[in-house]
């Protein structure tokens, strides 16, 4: 497929999906949208992705079959500012890719102008009609479970379940990453976004990805949220209670001291937070966090291989940047 | 209002609805619908609630204005062995008031029956279209918000709510219950069902609420579901962050030791809860766990009373049944 990626204003810090989908999807990225970095290219931001032109608008964009929402605002809503670029797309014969809670699909004008034009609005937040409450039963599967949990939004738990999902397919084991987001869901063309499903079924959709990658040797679960985020903690409760890990790979930001968008209230340390998730975990699956995962982009080489020392001491696990480093580094410790 | 209150085979132990309007509500009962014991009364069954005759199905049914569904079984369902009462009571010019996931709005034949008659069905589950992600401020407001919490589902959140505001009421303070379920938002006339929220916004809801109370002396927060259910921790997650309470009171049923319907999953005990809730809470708001109420009727009088001392020591703070005794026992504790 060869995607346009819309990405206005936000590209690359604020553009997690964009970025994500450039990372690690197996389609083509033709452009990204970003009025503010119209001329640029993505590999003067992120040089270890592929790379493509920033244009202003679809005006300027190559031949695609698709345009893919990068960015997903606090709250999931649809920026009116974006509506130009997706009826254009609409109109050239793209379908619309997107992870808002706002369905395109359920918009009035972009419903009827793809109909029109015979083009599919993939809402992929949409979760399943039939979802229930959970039953108990996700560590009755034969993979290994690990399940990537954060300090805070944002820290690379989906990052690193790619990574470590990679490492392991390079020594030879058949893995997967179970996706619980909207961009994980873009990259691997499958799972289900827990924070859009009812709040009684979250633990229950978790539970059924999880059976879906069942026979898989080890399936790396996306985490979401932190588990004492002041909006996101249900998301994250439900999915470390639906998935019943074997195992817990715990993300963190390098130097993050507050919760991002919620200044006023202080993130626990990464060791407090290695508490706070194995003693949640445990009374329904026996996990403790055996890896550590940190974000060092901001930090120098220097900085970076001190603060990953740290770190692993910090948690009392191994520990890497997957990006910066290799995923390869804490894997034995998980398998 | 007079209500007929459906609880087919579940009355009274698996039908927590019921009996919670049946207590606490101010309608008047005028039948309680269940055709395994058509012919008993409730006071034979649950003495200390408003007295009404057993019935077999809509027909034995007196003048009334509304049919309540007062059961509601795991996954939250309609169950087709209901419909001809539905149907019955709507031909009758009776409104139905649910709180089910199965919205009866969205059921063809209940939907057009209904507006052939003029009647409203009324789902009481069914959340508001504009919630949003928590900002993370409900600890602002200036009412005291005490929020009861359990060691499982069923455990006497709502009970002791109500319970607790009559207590606090009793003693000239401006009190309200901030429900989060159906069974307290039937009784008290408003709030929001947190477990039908979208995962992402169920924090946003009981921030709302709580924050609608927010001018009384003291809201009491109705929790739901247990913080390590294998099923429905993510909603409780939700309202401990969402409602940021100044105190906790742990609800704990006397003598379980599984999670209902969840038989391979010990319960936590009372003292391990203790550490868990408020290791969970304190990130986002100081609240320590003040109070106890246990469930005491399975036991006779000598049993209870050594069972809630029993529990007061096990959980470091003052105890009651607030049903078999009052909830003032524990109310200086909470203010």
């Amino acid at each position: 497929m060869r995607l346009a990626i819309l990405a206005h204003e936000q590209f690359p810090d604020r553009a997690k999906t964009a970025v994500g989908v450039l990372r690690y999807a197996d389609d083509d990225v033709v452009a990204v949208l970003d009025r503010e970095r119209a001329g640029e290219r993505v590999r003067e931001h992120v040089p270890d992705v592929q790379d493509a032109p920033i244009v202003a608008s679809m005006d300027d964009v190559p031949d695609c079959n698709a345009l893919l929402i990068g960015i997903a605002p606090i709250g999931g809503g649809f920026d009116e500012s974006w509506r130009l670029d997706v009826r254009a797309a609409i109109e050239r014969g793209c379908d619309v890719i997107a992870g808002l809670h706002y369905f395109l699909g359920e918009d009035e004008e972009f419903a009827a102008l793809a109909d029109d034009h015979g083009v599919s609005l993939r809402d992929v937040r949409r979760p399943p009609d039939d979802l229930t409450v959970a039953e108990g039963t996700a560590g009755e599967v034969d993979a290994r479970v690990v399940l990537t949990v954060g300090t805070d939004c944002s820290s690379g738990k989906m990052t690193s379940s790619f990574e470590l999902r990679d490492a392991a397919r390079e020594r030879g084991l058949d893995a997967a990453v179970v996706p619980t987001g909207q961009t994980g869901i873009m990259v691997a063309g499958w799972g289900i976004a827990i924070d859009r499903a009812i709040a009684d079924f979250a633990a229950g959709a978790t539970e059924r990805i999880v059976q879906q990658a069942g026979d898989h040797d080890v399936a790396f679960v996306e985490g979401q949220g932190a588990l004492v985020h002041p909006a996101y903690s249900g998301v994250t409760t439900s999915i470390l209670h639906g998935s019943q890990p074997d195992s817990l790979v715990l993300c963190h930001n390098a130097g993050n001291e507050t919760f991002g968008g919620y200044d006023d209230f202080a993130l626990p340390s990464p060791a407090e937070y290695v508490g706070l998730y194995e003693s949640m975990a445990v009374p329904i699956s026996p996990a403790t966090v055996d890896a550590g995962m940190l974000n060092t982009a901001d930090l120098d080489p220097d900085e970076a291989e001190a603060a990953v020392a740290d770190y692993a001491d910090e948690i009392d696990a191994p520990a890497t940047d997957p990006v910066r480093y290799d995923a390869d580094d804490v894997l034995d410790a998980l398998l």
